[in-house]
């Protein structure tokens, strides 16, 4: 490539997202044809398969599926098929692979091995074309066009969307949540444009990153210290706010940069405790969210606020910019940061 | 307290361990009596419910539950009981509530409301009266005695084998993997002490770790990362080998200390190609467990070879005494960190 200027392809990306949410909440019909098989098995337990980003795609699934569809689900570790070859009695378990590529082996072996014991299989992928779509029963498209950048960002934040959109039309939903959000992308990339600029400004030089949030918004806490250390090579960790106050506490000091998602709603409320305990370590709060002004923190980034079951879909957005733009504060390239591919081929 | 020795509580309770596994191992009936009813009543699926330390062991029993039973299994997100009501259909469902204190508020709901809607709850504490005892209709005690410091050691390791007795003897096992426990921690203890005084010298001055594992030892190296954090404030992050290629090892590099968890076996195995990745990124890797010997690392941790199952309950060892070591190196006390409690209340 000639004359590529770093972090060009993650900055178009992160701005697509308005338009990629547009789209894909117009092809729910689409989504909606899938999840009426789905229901028509009635599944009684949700298996979710998925690694890297995707995993933190899963995990809010997982939420969706258990508190939307009432019912219960795991996340599944890929090695016990892999590496040990378990192979449990699937029947009457809807198995949902997520994965941008769609060519993970292990993810491929997952599903293969779900299909042959039982399992009524999903591929969500970004690439319709994909040896995980071929392997699943049932896919869904993810629809978010090509993306260059090394990092992912539309294909993180539309697949929690078309995530979204499946497990609300399986318990019969309209997506009236999901509707507005490809404006709403635009309004929170616009709104909060200074204190990311400020945020990027602050972490120039931090090296302790520690990022939290509760219920809905843990999955975008994973995300975001994915997104730091990949992007920035920052010891960026990710805890629950629960699991927060059980131990991980103790490392927090005045040195730590703790990044709090917080969106309005339960899991937002929740946050209050963790960060009353945080705040009194000295740790320094920069807040991420709709719930953002309801909470104490040195910086708020504001996110416009939506039905706390969607909330993930655009909180995690001024978080990629603000990986975006740390990155080459501190002399990376987010396009293509030291050592990653864009698929990574594990089993 | 009059005169505390720091960490002398810790001390003690690690070098405990082994008689703790040989008394566990001795009450195996009672556990396998527990077992007998779960058998009875054949869940189809199973979901466990834990919190810091817990959720580690709760992430092995359900490699146990997967490879061993063959049986789905998925982690308890407690907040969408606690925070968003859900309430899912549990008939047919077996729920592991893992707790030491078992006087966890969120277990505790987690614990009454599965039970409510048709599950076979079983509570595994340290606390054989606790109200999470209560909750459950089945119980199995740890057993491992009063644990005075607030880095659970003892209490961790027991937690394991418990599980692993149980899940066994739910397929109907003997126990044998088992047996020798008690005296293989002795050894580990042992044959580990000078590799253990090593890891704290180069450990002294540092700041960023990693910890990885795959498969089994995937929970040793997150609870790695936990004790390390809790007891000397590390920016300890942890990562399943396969995950840590997909994107947080562009965050490693020179500066950052790898503790590789590698026992013998398939997980260990799989750890090849990682370790090769980190090291081609100059980091410098301390390996531990029973497959230490095969990995290419600065310093290898030796622990005795064992089934690979129950390896966690071993491999864990030098590390907690290598969390121990360090916190005293750097002036702490690791009995007792800035801003723990024993028992955290999270709802």
């Amino acid at each position: 490539m000639s004359e590529h200027q770093p972090g060009a392809h993650m900055a178009a990306e992160i701005a697509e997202q308005p338009r990629v949410f547009a789209d894909l909440v117009a092809r729910r019909s689409e989504i909606a044809s899938v999840a009426e098989v789905i229901s028509a098995r009635r599944p009684r337990f949700v298996l979710l398969a998925a690694r890297g980003s995707s995993d933190h795609a899963a995990l809010y699934a997982k939420y969706l599926t258990e508190v939307l569809l009432q019912l219960p689900a795991g996340l599944v570790s890929p090695s016990t098929t892999t590496l040990y070859g378990a192979q449990p009695d699937l029947r009457d378990v809807l198995v949902v692979a997520v994965s941008q590529s769609g060519g993970s082996p292990d993810l491929l072996e997952v599903t293969e091995s779900a299909r042959a014991r039982g399992a009524l299989t999903v591929a969500v992928t970004n690439t319709a074309s994909s040896p995980l779509n071929g392997a699943a029963e049932l896919s869904v498209d993810v629809g978010a066009g090509v993306e260059r950048a090394v990092a992912a960002t539309k294909t993180y934040s539309a697949t929690l969307l078309a995530l979204y959109l499946l497990v609300d039309a399986i318990r019969g939903g309209n997506g009236a949540a999901a509707a507005p959000l490809g404006d709403l992308a635009a309004a929170t990339l616009e709104q909060s444009a200074d204190a990311v600029a400020e945020a990027v400004r602050r972490y120039r030089f931090v090296d302790r990153v520690l990022t939290t949030g509760r219920g809905y918004s843990l999955p975008t806490a994973l995300e975001s210290a994915l997104k730091l250390a990949e992007t920035s090579y920052l010891a960026a960790r990710a805890y629950s706010g629960a699991d927060l106050l059980h131990g991980p506490v103790a490392a927090v000091d005045a040195e730590t940069a703790v990044l709090a998602v917080t969106s309005a709603g339960r899991g937002g409320d929740a946050m209050h405790e963790v960060l009353d305990a945080v705040h009194g370590r000295g740790a320094d709060v920069v807040a991420v969210g709709s719930g953002a002004d309801k909470v104490s923190a040195a910086l708020r980034i504001p996110v416009p606020e939506t039905a706390e079951e969607v909330a993930p879909v655009l909180e995690v957005l001024p978080v990629q910019r603000v990986a975006h733009g740390l990155s080459l504060a501190r002399g990376g390239d987010p396009d293509s940061p030291r050592g990653l591919n864009k698929v990574t081929r594990t089993r």
